[in-house]
């Protein structure tokens, strides 16, 4: 029964901007859509052009991004009930995104069409008939999501198949079963899917949102029933609950399975590329995430411990590099060590696993995550750290002082802020001071450390900050917690990442920009070495 | 094949504490304790006294409390190889606790018991016999934990039903089929339960992990195939991945199902209950969490929020007051005008739809969210803009200056802030300038704020600020991007939340520290009102 192949959608930029507290930039989307091509999967369903106009701006954009695996899917509704297809001003929408494939939702529970829409159960199938084939005859690859389909087959199975057929009737592509309200269970999952596969020509896609915690289960219970199309979003955001969670999905039909999904090469960067994804939607990681969380290969039991220690598959179900994640035994002085070496080695290449200059960066490594920092996202501050440690590493200039004064301008009795610092630098026993103004006081001080140090070396002068994150850990002590920043820089040549953390954003600030000047430094000198 | 009952284990205390980051004291055992008895579980797991001595203070103490529903169990392992059960220490531990019901692990997967263990597989059979009869015949209530069951039965099936049958003739009250590894799938886990269900007489549980995001599923499955007794955490804490969580299983299987698990009228404290324990342990909650979280009813999509406004069903697959949730209806840029004219209605009953006053709250709102705002996690800003809007707003305060002053205090070459804020503000003609420190210029400001107002408004000293967030948008500026903060407030009546954005990252805090200070003073008023 099960499959060799399913092509994965994701919809991250659609579904999963749906989630509570997500709201992503053109320039989120177009770097996730980078990420997702490039892990390789079929579809990114990228927005709804019908109800929200900016999302035009990201498909006019999106078509200069040359995609080596995946399409880029717009989203839409099937027309409204008293206009033609060609008229239905979402339908307009829909078109001028300019994608090659769209996804078109349409009820098929009895009760949505009579009491949400308004319409007449025949109205709704003429609905999503006319619509499938107004977007086929424009050439479209059409997905059909066959919306509250596992509640609209226990109401009325009659109906909901109905509405299957008008899709299938009408040339749809692919039609997807979905369990909107996430209150289907996997058995039922799996007997509803089983009877569509075998009734429909059309390949069968599944859809599921996680209410009852079922999203994966009745996933991958589709694709046993014989769906071929999987929809989800990558780090599970969703409306409510969110959606089924690909980052668990795709190992789980991939390597536990063997049910291809994405390129085999790909699968061992799943975990990068789920926090890459939470990264820029700036959502605080869930470390107990199935495969990617940190705490997915953690031992903390003692007799666990001693078991993975003695055979891995005592007591773990996949070896964690398949999917780019590492065993953890926590309170153990050999956690993360295999992994840490190839970094330490890309700087001092005869240091080895038990050379005590390991030990010593590894404790150090241990010592600045439990101050809140993390590396994932900021190799660059990663690699400084085993420099400093192994006295790899000349300081290029001391920060002797600053001082930043923000006051309001309060003109018009609107609060404006204006923010001023002064800074003074020390190189080679030369000091230099010197002020710079800046839109608030992150951007007065960068300013300021950059012109002070340009004095000294005017490389500095191809420096520049690509983007700029704040991460509040521990919110609960409010505007005394502390912050964890990730600046990113680039010059001509590369582009590198750099973390600093602190209870003071201005501090936290200060560490990431002397880190990235630093490494930029350090860059420059081995090019003229 | 559905039973009626199911008995309810939470191991929150034993397996719980083996999460990463997890540490209870003994206060806090005894709070999570009274809490999960008076919601109404079964059996409340607390400790394994062998492999942590301290437990046993837990223990004595426990015995002072009286439980209505629950019964404390104590955890450990099969004897030693090679000792007599009476002769073993764990086993001596255990019985130290002094609890009527005892839960044994024993192992059930022949590569652990020659590989793990390095005993034979008959060794292993009569360690799991002689346990259980020596805790029988000490008058205890036993239930049996059969290790890794499900890779056992899949590796070597006779041999795994073996282990059970030597603890059913040994008189086990209990028998559970433990996925230790969390590596199975529902489909598995149903046959394989099924098996055992009919094949012993002795009542089957169920104890999954959450490796494969299928945790919830297998118990559910187990359930359907004739498991009578369900082990889990109720916030899912465990090794790894977690444990089957029983925040998601139990109104799974009670509301959705018709199997009892607790007392009917305990059902509508499954949000609290889970808020509370995770409250103890220190964790912050997943607010995605089906059932509990606060998005597990909240509703972002236009058409959402238009389908639930007509029938609740419609995009809710049960009633949130049925587990102590509530629905919420996001603001956003894809939130329908209908959701907005809901709030205005609340500060002003007699506005319609096409009042001229909403086209204009509607239109300076768009302005807001063009600008950065986001209201969704933010609903008092949003009323406080509807106010200002409508003239029912009378300033409470100016505020006339802030100068805040950070600088490093340079100590031993660290990086270290330390931040002062200066502010004068005037109410009903009035001045009164003040200065507070802070960590961080944030929060100085803050502090420094509350002091000058207090002098006026004594009821702001029962504010709290409880989460302050920071969003950058358009990282791509830089330091000079724009940044929205969030931050969420209390007193002793209510919680509210407000949101400001500007470049500048104080005066971002300021606008949201205004409005949370304004809307608590307009609630005070309202109440003497």
């Amino acid at each position: 029964m099960a499959n060799k192949k399913v092509h994965i959608l994701d919809s991250t930029l659609r579904d999963g901007a749906q989630a509570e507290g997500i709201s992503f930039s053109v320039d989120d989307k177009l770097k996730i859509v980078r990420a997702l091509d490039s892990f390789g999967v079929n579809y990114i369903e990228a927005g709804n052009p019908g109800s929200n106009p900016k999302d035009l701006e990201f498909f006019r954009r999106v078509r200069d991004i040359e995609l080596e695996n995946a399409k880029i899917t717009a989203f839409g509704s099937t027309r409204r009930r008293d206009v033609e297809a060609a008229d239905d001003k979402n339908i307009i929408s829909l078109l001028s995104a300019g994608t090659d494939t769209v996804t078109i939702f349409g009820k098929s529970w009895d009760f949505h069409v009579t009491d949400i829409l308004n319409a007449t159960l025949d109205e709704n199938l003429a609905m999503i008939y006319d619509t499938v084939s107004y977007l086929k005859s424009a050439g479209k690859e059409v997905i059909f999501d066959a919306e509250h389909f596992f509640d609209g087959y226990k109401a009325n199975a009659e109906y909901a198949l109905k509405c299957l057929e008008a899709a299938e009737s009408a040339g749809a592509d692919q039609i997807v079963l979905c369990d909107t309200n996430g209150g289907a269970f996997p058995g039922e999952v799996f007997d509803i899917t089983k009877l569509a596969v075998e009734k429909f020509e059309t390949p069968i896609g599944i859809h599921c949102h996680n209410d009852c915690g079922m999203a994966a289960a009745n996933t991958v219970m589709a694709v046993n029933a014989g769906a071929v199309h999987v929809q989800g979003t990558f780090t599970g955001f969703g409306e409510r609950c969110g959606n089924a969670n690909l980052s668990t999905i795709i190992p789980c039909l991939q390597i536990k399975n063997g049910i291809d999904c994405v390129p085999g090469e790909s699968i061992k960067n799943l975990t990068s590329v789920a926090r890459f994804i939470s990264e820029v939607a700036n959502v605080s990681f869930n470390e107990r995430e199935p495969f990617v969380g940190k705490g997915a290969f953690s031992h903390k039991g003692g007799m666990h411990i001693d078991g993975v220690s003695k055979a891995a598959k005592s007591f773990e179900h996949i070896d964690p590099e398949l999917v780019g994640n590492e065993r953890k035994l926590l309170m153990s002085e050999v956690a993360g060590r295999a992994t840490i070496l190839s970094k330490i080695q890309r700087v001092s290449p005869r240091l080895q696993k038990d050379s005590p200059e390991t030990e010593a960066i590894i404790n150090r490594l241990k010592e600045l995550e439990h101050e809140g920092y993390q590396f994932e996202a900021a190799e660059s501050t990663f690699e400084l750290v085993i420099r400093k440690q192994l006295g790899k590493y000349k300081p290029f200039f001391e920060l002797v002082t600053y001082k930043i004064i923000s006051e309001d301008q309060n003109e018009n009795g609107k609060t404006g802020g204006k923010a001023s610092a002064v800074i003074k630098v020390l190189v080679d026993g030369k000091e230099e001071i010197t002020a710079a103004e800046g839109d608030g006081p992150v951007n007065a001080l960068d300013r300021a450390l950059r012109k002070a140090l340009e004095v000294f070396y005017p490389t500095l002068r191809d420096l520049h900050l690509t983007d700029y994150k704040v991460r509040v850990l521990d919110g609960q002590s409010a505007t005394a917690a502390k912050v964890r920043v990730l600046i990113e820089s680039r010059d001509a040549r590369s582009a590198w990442s750099n973390v600093g953390v602190s209870t003071d954003i201005i501090a936290a600030s200060l560490i990431a920009l002397v880190d990235s000047i630093e490494y930029k430094l350090i860059k420059d000198i081995e090019v003229f070495l």
